[in-house]
């Protein structure tokens, strides 16, 4: 009965995440997560030390699977921006389709004092390393400025993606947030200077009410 | 003894920066805020209810002090690019010369629940308020672009200067950060396209370790 298997060590991730999201990190207990995967408590600590362990857990092994299934969907592209694109529409569109994640991600996981003070970045690193990749290939080709830091580039554009991300969320997912990738790869690439001579704006509307929450 | 006092108020908070600061938020105690202030644990109660309400405190009343003195010396200069690199450098200045509040600010804030769940904004907004009142100066006079959502714009560049103070947290606050203004500001205006021409790279060089931090 209480032996250890892959099916119920995911059964209960997926539950954690559900459960995390509803009732959030702090108040949330480990006898829901295992009431929601139809396990006993004890069973759910044959695969987790604890709650903390479960949430971040959640966030390392979803973090690779997110990882991998992006960059195979990005290196298919091969123009930079074409990538950068794929990147940010995935990034959007992965948090707008499932919103107990995005809830897990951008807000309770932050409440861990163990990855905030960076126990465990190990995803995290995985995903910079990703935006780094498509960062490079532009600058080899030549439609990314090579004379600025890769590095600040790439904390540039996780750092749009993320607070994108946690105002949707914070403001209650109430819009499209994909509608914002056209505008967002468009601010990236080109700055909100009007230095810049103006891309085809077609595509690039923002949905009314994200415009209304992003104010 | 124990009457109330605003410089006592103050004491509070100032201690109470240090010991979050030192300690992280969980582990932190009203009785050591208390004797860094030196005063009784009991005083600290008449003017806070919780450690939570000392944080989100700390939090409001600092954003205020510092919403009104960035807008000061930001609105001292009339070329919106002007502006934006005055709130860029003070950001990063500002955290730099107070490691303390960084650390509260960036990550023991962020443990509490009851400010990711917005139950306060306020100073986040005063601050988002600025940063849009800088972006809209720009659209009126004709250098930011005006066919993108200001609100989009107002979030990059908060997201930008939020993961470029954070990464610097995280990694032990060991470069100079300040030295990041000018490729941010630089970034911020012109984008990350290789599609614009380029503008004087004086001034412009990244700190060493900040660029080795940020790979």
């Amino acid at each position: 009965m209480r032996s250890k298997t892959p099916d119920k060590r995911l059964r209960i991730l997926d539950s954690a995440v559900r459960v995390f999201a509803r009732e959030g990190f702090f108040k949330a207990k480990v006898s829901q997560i295992a009431e929601d995967a139809g396990l006993a408590p004890g069973t759910v600590y044959l695969y987790f030390k604890n709650k903390e362990d479960l949430l971040i857990s959640v966030f390392e092994e979803r973090m690779e699977e997110i990882v991998s299934r992006f960059r195979a969907a990005v290196m298919e592209h091969h123009d930079p921006k074409s990538r950068l694109e794929c990147l940010v529409r995935m990034h959007l569109s992965g948090f707008q389709s499932d919103p107990d994640l995005a809830a897990c991600f951008q807000v309770e996981l932050r409440q861990s004092s163990r990855f905030m003070r960076r126990g465990v970045k190990g995803g995290l690193q995985q995903y910079l390393g990703l935006i780094r990749e498509i960062v490079e290939s532009g600058r080899r080709e030549g439609v990314f400025r090579k004379e600025v830091s890769a590095g600040l580039v790439t904390h540039l554009i996780f750092g749009a993606l993320d607070e994108v991300v946690s105002t949707w969320v914070m403001s209650g997912m109430k819009y499209n947030l994909v509608s914002l990738t056209g505008q967002l790869v468009d601010l990236l690439t080109n700055g909100i200077g009007s230095g810049v001579s103006v891309i085809a704006k077609q595509g690039l509307e923002v949905d009314r009410e994200a415009d209304r929450a992003l104010s």
